[in-house]
């Protein structure tokens, strides 16, 4: 396993190989490793001849009232972890490689990225924008792997890389869970213990939203019966509760095929996401 | 020599030639195919195995009252220029190939694009940095080849090209010019016989301001020298007429060793840039 800080160095390396014909399967991360993770890179693993990781924590990509101080950045964990999946080379760079003094570039997508945690967190996803061109020009992949966790930065992601005709194949991998069904996040470390026994209420509402629309309920009333159940469950800072087409993230309408049930919340001061993807039958629309 | 119109096809037929170890040199262009254009591809041919064109005329690229509609499309006279300078692939796509209806994302540089002709053709450059970013993946070059003539719009593709570490060597070449010094530009065939006798002109100011600051004229007076000398020669419609460091496009100052003069004229309703590079030796810093 070959571990990389300098941009230019990786891109020669990979560049390289392609040139002999090998193909490159990417997963981009932040760091602080889990089980979600592990998929991403199992799933990886298969999909090309070289499997690339990257780990970056973007400083332009925290608010100033965001956490990126308190990130955790358990390298050695993570490259135990790396090798464990048969990574084949691991790409750490420091802002300062990626963010020249004079830098002024930026990718942005204007549609996507405007709701959600785009309205709660302005500049956050034109930041993931420009860091993942970055990547894909770096890292050259054919294909890159992303949690569904996430679910609007990857269809953002996936918006940007079709509408600047990145040739790269994008792929979604379900969401790992812990056993009580908290979507696996490298924030849940900050959760109390009392907060930790809470945080399952956000999978529960998510799964209850999604019985009831499979069973005919009211599209327009799903979000407020969600903020109904976290609140009974203690969760009172609820930055979004929301039933959006999966396809486009807009309003949910009857005639949408997939839709998508997505949730922030703050718990004291960790911010969680997790979001729920319901397929409507036929009967349904 | 193939021509492409779709995006993934020319992507999916170059990508398999540089997995067999093929380089790519390429040369974007609008068309109608000047000396300028065949040195910028004799220049090119000469760097790589593969050469590649593109002719896409983009409609948001033109402001709502510049010349979209009238810019010259001699498609048939560009693919012969293209078959005489030995190009391998044309790619000749319509807007609806580069942008999708719902289309929703951007690239721009927010630097070197502010002043001169980003001031004037508000939203131009963002235009430019977007689809040369496309053709970027489309067309997955070694290297890309651009004429000084647009000097500034050089130097923002190089930026973001920077910036986004697109894995492309550029080279700007210098301007190719008639014998009586105007810049070769395609626009040069709207000019009326009275205003191409005037054009010289501008050649001619940028001339005399490179001997003045030679000879260690004052930099902050040479604007004001040229739009002297070009209002002299009968232009009276200057967008600008600027002596900036040719590294960062700033105004210039004493310790630049590379000045670039720049100008922006209107001839009737053709408007028309040119420039001229100055290096400044020890002796007059």
């Amino acid at each position: 396993m070959k571990i990389f800080k300098d941009p230019k160095k990786i891109q020669q390396h990979i560049s390289n190989l392609k040139k002999r014909g090998k193909t490159v399967a990417f997963v981009p991360t932040m760091g602080a490793l889990h089980e979600g993770h592990a998929a991403l890179l199992r799933k990886a693993r298969t999909a090309g001849d070289i499997l690339v990781l990257s780990i970056f924590v973007n400083p332009l990509q925290f608010g100033p009232a965001e956490d990126f101080s308190r990130y955790p950045r358990p390298l050695k964990n993570d490259l135990a972890v790396a090798k464990k999946e048969k990574v084949d080379m691991v790409f750490t760079p420091a802002a300062a490689d990626l963010y020249a003094a004079d830098h002024s570039t930026h990718v942005a997508e204007d549609d996507l990225s405007r709701g959600l945690c785009g309205a709660v967190r302005p500049g956050h996803f034109r930041v993931v924008t420009t860091v993942v061109a970055k990547l894909f020009n770096i890292v050259l992949p054919d294909s890159a792997f992303f949690g569904q966790k996430d679910y609007q930065q990857y269809k953002v992601i996936e918006r940007m890389s079709r509408d600047l005709r990145f040739p790269v194949r994008l792929v979604m991998v379900p969401t790992a869970r812990e056993k009580d069904g908290l979507a696996m996040s490298s924030r849940n470390t900050y959760l109390s213990t009392a907060e930790r026994e809470t945080a399952p209420a956000i999978y529960q509402a998510l799964c209850a939203a999604k019985k009831d629309i499979e069973e005919g309920a009211a599209l327009n009333r799903a979000g407020s019966r969600i903020r109904a159940a976290l609140r009974k469950s203690g969760i009172r800072a609820i930055d979004y509760a929301a039933v959006l087409s999966a396809a486009d993230l807009k309003a949910a309408s009857q005639t949408d095929k997939k839709l998508v049930v997505a949730v922030a919340v703050r718990l004291g001061k960790t911010r969680l996401i997790d979001n729920i993807l319901v397929k409507r039958s036929g009967k349904n629309i």
